[in-house]
C-alpha cells in the first residue's frame, strides 16, 4: 500500500497538533499571568486551563520564566506608536509621549497589561529580563534611535524609570493625589521630565 | 496564705515575657522579609526563626500584613535628614536630594532595606498601603511642608514615582547603562527633575 502524498517534513521534537498545543498552552499563560500576576501563577494552573498535561508546557517551555518570556506582551504596538512620536515638533515629543502614555494608562486593558509586566519585573528577575528586554528593544531603543539623540542608552533607562515609578506610585500604590489627577494634568506636569530626558542636554 | 507583693497590673490580652517574645517575632519577621521579599515570608517560617509557635505570631499580629506594617521601616532616619535636605540654597535642593538618594542606592544596606519596600509594594495591596502610609507621612510630606511650596500632595507623588521608579530600574531590573553609570553622574541627570518637582512650578 502506497501513501498517495509524501508526509510534511517533520520538525524534530514536535508531533502534529503541536502548534494547537502551544497556542492554547500561551493563551491560558496570558489569561492566568494577566489575572494572577507571575508569582501566582504556576505551570500546572496553566496547563490546567489549558487543558493539557503539566508535563506538556514543561516539555514545550521548560521553566514558568521561559513561559512568561514566550508570552509577554506590550499593550500596544510601537511600530505603529514610535514614529507617530517623533513625527512634529521635536520640542513638543515630551508632550506627545506623555499624552500617548496617558492614553495607554486610562484604557482599562491596556493598564491592566502594563501593571502586570511592571508588577512581574518587580518580583522575579526572570520576568525582569524579559520585560526589559521588550520594553528596551521594543520600544525605548527605537524611539532614542529616531530622535538621534547622544547618550541614547542614558536617556533610555530615565524615560523607562520615570515611566515604571509613575505605573507604580499612581495604579499600584494608588498614591493620592496623584492617583486621581486628571489626565490632561498629569500629561502637563511629567512633558518637561520626558522632554528633557528624550532631547535636552543632561 | 497571702500574696507578699502586688501584682503588677495586667495589660488585657497580654502575658508576662510578651514584650520579648514580641521582639522576637519582629525581629525575625524584618530578617525574613528583608531576605525572602514579602511574598515568599509566611507567618509560619517566621515564627520558626523566632522560635515560637506559629499561634503566637497569628495572635500578636493577626496577618502578614499587620506583621510587615508594624516593622517595616526606612534605611535613614528622616528626622535628621530632611533638616539637611532643605537647609541651603532652595536652587540646590534637587541636587542635595539627588545626593542623598544615591548614597542611599549605594550602601549596600540601606539598598536591600529600599529594594524591599518597593517590591513588597509592588507585589501586595496590604503591603504597598504600609509603605505608602511610611513614606508619605515620615518622609514626603515633611520634606514639602518644610520647603513651603504649593501643590504639595502632588509634588510628592512625582517625587516618589522618580524614585520608585530608579530604584526599580537601576536596582531590581538592572538595565544597563543606568545601572552602571556612576553615582555623580547619576546625581547630575536626576538633580534637575528632582529640583522641579520639588519648587518649580507645575
Amino acid at each position: 500500500m502506497s501513501r498517495p502524498t509524501a508526509p510534511a517534513p517533520a520538525r524534530p521534537g514536535r508531533r502534529p497538533g503541536d502548534s494547537g498545543t502551544r497556542a492554547a498552552i500561551e493563551a491560558a499563560a496570558r489569561a492566568q499571568f494577566a489575572a494572577r500576576g507571575y508569582e501566582r501563577s504556576t505551570m500546572r494552573g496553566i496547563a490546567r486551563d489549558a487543558g493539557v498535561d503539566a508535563a506538556l508546557v514543561a516539555h514545550f517551555f521548560g521553566s514558568k520564566e521561559r513561559l512568561f518570556a514566550a508570552v509577554v506582551e506590550l499593550p500596544f504596538d510601537p511600530s505603529e506608536v514610535i514614529p507617530r512620536l517623533v513625527a512634529g515638533e521635536r520640542a513638543d515629543v515630551g508632550r506627545r509621549f506623555a499624552t500617548f502614555l496617558v492614553s495607554v494608562l486610562d484604557d482599562a486593558d491596556a493598564r491592566a497589561r502594563l501593571l502586570a509586566l511592571v508588577r512581574a519585573a518587580a518580583t522575579e528577575p526572570g520576568a525582569a529580563d524579559a520585560v526589559r528586554t521588550l520594553v528596551t528593544t521594543r520600544v525605548v531603543e527605537p524611539l532614542v534611535a529616531a530622535l538621534g539623540v547622544s547618550d541614547a542608552g542614558l536617556r533610555a533607562g530615565l524615560l523607562g524609570s520615570q515611566i515604571v515609578g509613575l505605573v507604580m506610585v499612581r495604579h499600584v500604590v494608588g498614591v493620592e493625589p496623584l492617583a486621581g489627577v486628571p489626565g490632561v494634568r498629569l500629561v502637563e506636569v511629567l512633558a518637561p521630565t520626558l522632554q528633557r530626558y528624550l532631547t535636552e542636554p543632561l
